[in-house]
């Protein structure tokens, strides 16, 4: 496979051609180009050109294209075509595509769009996706599936598989519901194969098959399917009744989201951004967390104000505040780092006593080889023993605490129901670095007397 | 689906059963267990007690729950296996398993392993997989996949493809190869329930296939699999020769695993730990990036040990420092932090140039609030107007500076071929430490003289 590559010439050459409206070029060059390379060049022309180049071409491939959109660029095009040009890329799409889509429209247009959907059973379904909540299996699955129930036959099964099947973009395991629809259990192609026609579903059907409620959080399901290795999994109801199917390219979708949020939550960005998004999105991400950097600067600044009277006998300390800092917080980032990742993957055995016990092990340990190095540095170059021996000891304790402060903290939100990846970062830095010059500080007077 | 929840009281009542060697219960009790849930329990037992039961269960499920186990516990009952129990496990894996586990051996049993393979097929096949390097699609790949001529038919076709999908456990597609194993394209099963028997497989195969190089990095696999949304991708050799597959649920832990190293490396974690590992583990993987800490901290010490004189009419200059540090490192891991994710997901157009001034835009924006707030602040807080502003100067100053060198960085490490990921987190961190604090002071020493 030759990678498709998007270059500068491509997009002057694409533009070009649609000023020109060279309408059978563009159609032909794009003809051999998948959905989501198409989306790429689309996300860089401008919204006239994309609308133009969305209208050009076939809907069984723009419907594809405009999920692959970045959200601006796809409500700017969404914005230019008519309720009836929307339903028709609705038509095409699987439900839980299309529904994604109706779900960013304006309100006032979205009966419209509904009521322009020719296939009336497609409509149905979508409108059935609307009412899940977003951030749910509900919100993820997709209406498309093969199912076939207990009672039939092999043939008849084939049969209604073969209809249902042109639906359907990948089949993966046909369910088998009873006649309540409740999913019973499922049914493998590969089985299908090499079984004879006459036989009954319900003899030769698993009657085990994971499922997901409709309820279930999307970052649970991405667990379930990616532990147990699945393709697909099966929704169900409150009743047991199968609604809905949930695929692996979503999950995959889900857990790139979930690992790019743990990762910007972590570096202090509060939003979903790009580095493309405009100056304005990305202040409104950053800003807040540099605020709290300041807030937690002006307290230490006001913890050290307050040792002011040790600064003409023991000025060196106050050159050592943002190595105790710094070490503060990066001890904190580690700890928290490591317990919410072992929260998110369920890893973590063990009560919250013995995590802070073996933190603190952890730490003094890395506490006394660092204050060590740092005692005998401290003493060569400044000459003052004692000096560098209460730095030294402060820097212990320091880390301690932050690594218990590290430790606790996102145990605790987790405790409370709060994702506590929002421990790691700026808030534990910030935390810390106070934390820590005042500990400092305060073990440094008593050691050394004013 | 009622999930599997492993408690304490199943793992002393397992453990106990074992102690009596109550296998019939054991094997009754855990035959309807899924095998990631027993490779669950059996990481939870101790050495004796794993090898036990991985000896009493079939060889059939035992396989599979080898490939979940944590790897310090799948060594340690490998070397309580005889090179025939081994070699009767990985008979029961997919290639790409067995290799894997092959790959952990000690050499010296790794060939008697192999010669006792009964299925001199599947054997081959392993051992062929041995020399690819594991970061590679070569490494991901495995040998079991569906293939058919171009110049069968039908029937032949379906033939074939049930003697070969007995040891495949999803099909996902049908390849089609040229008489030299050359790939040129697929069939997909639903094609194929709606063909008649006749045709021939020239006559009705897609002669286009996204393929990868075996060469290829699993990153780009992943990225590849991802943006086109596939469930299974066909490997080739340097002469397009179809080698092996890789399925989507290898490339689930590729993403996984990615995103878990970048956000190790950003919190200043240097290898891949768990919070269940041992505190010298621990130690290992976190000391280093603390002892970068220490050497910035101690740099930081320096340089404020040259702007001694300042201390005793500029005192609180000296309490702010710890804000600056802490704003220069926020910032910089911030914009680093949106590099690295745009350079993971390809999505950075434009040059370095066009970066740095956005970056510099950015910076100076948030910038100026803040140091205004700050300002406003030390303002009333200490009436000394003109050391206010020194400070606020300073921190735009700084945050512009951090904001550079955040951008900067991680785009020259992947131009150099780098992995960007490692400038994010402590090294960005204590750099702008070092920079921020040098930059702070010099200014103030400008504004404020002496």
């Amino acid at each position: 496979m030759t990678p498709f590559k998007l270059t500068e010439e491509l997009l002057s050459e694409i533009g070009q051609l649609i000023e020109n409206q060279q309408n059978s070029t563009l159609e032909t060059m794009l003809e051999e180009v998948h959905y989501a390379d198409i989306a790429e060049i689309i996300n860089e022309l401008n919204d006239g050109q994309a609308t133009y180049l969305i209208k050009l071409l076939d809907s069984d491939k723009t419907s594809d294209v405009l999920t692959e959109l970045d959200e601006d660029i796809r409500e700017a095009i969404l914005n230019n075509l008519s309720a009836k040009e929307i339903a028709g890329e609705l038509e095409e799409l699987d439900t839980d595509d299309a529904a994604d889509i109706i779900g960013e429209l304006p309100k006032e247009i979205v009966n419209e769009v509904i009521s322009k959907i020719e296939d009336r059973d497609h409509a149905k379904d979508i409108v059935d996706l609307l009412r899940y909540d977003e951030n749910s299996a509900g919100g993820l699955m997709a209406k498309e599936l093969v199912k076939v129930r207990e009672s039939w036959n092999v043939l008849t099964c084939v049969k209604e598989m073969r209809a249902q099947a042109e639906n359907v973009t990948r089949v993966h395991s046909i369910y088998v519901v009873d006649d309540d629809d409740k999913l019973k259990g499922r049914l493998s192609l590969k089985d299908l194969l090499t079984t004879s026609t006459r036989s009954h579903i319900s003899d030769v059907y698993i009657p085990k098959v994971d499922s997901v409620n409709v309820n279930e959080k999307p970052e649970e399901v991405a667990k379930i399917m990616s532990k147990y290795d699945l393709e697909a999994i099966p929704v169900v109801d409150e009743m047991g009744r199968l609604v809905g199917r949930i695929t692996i390219d979503d999950i995959v979708d889900v857990i790139r989201e979930e690992a790019e949020r743990d990762y910007q939550m972590a570096a202090g960005i509060s939003q979903d951004v790009e580095a493309d998004d405009s100056i304005w999105d990305l202040t409104r991400a950053r800003l807040p967390w540099l605020f709290l950097g300041l807030v937690g600067g002006v307290g230490a600044a006001a913890i050290m104000g307050g040792f002011e009277d040790m600064i003409s006998k023991h000025a060196i300390l106050f050159f050592f505040t943002p190595l105790i800092a710094a070490m503060a917080g990066n001890v904190g980032v580690q700890s928290s780092a490591i317990i919410v990742q072992g929260l998110a993957n369920d890893d973590l055995k063990g009560g919250v006593g013995n995590r802070l016990i073996k933190e603190m092990l952890l730490a003094t340990l890395n506490g006394l080889i660092l204050a060590g190095v740092l005692l005998i540095f401290t003493w060569i170059y400044k000459g003052d023993f004692l000096t560098a021996l209460a730095i030294s000891i402060s820097l212990v304790v320091v880390i301690i605490v932050a690594g218990l402060i590290g430790t606790f903290i996102p145990l605790f939100l987790d405790k409370r129901g709060i994702d506590p990846a929002i421990a790691t970062g700026p808030f534990i830095t910030t935390s810390n670095d106070i934390f820590g010059i005042l500990i400092y500080f305060s073990i440094a007077k008593i050691l050394l007397g004013i």
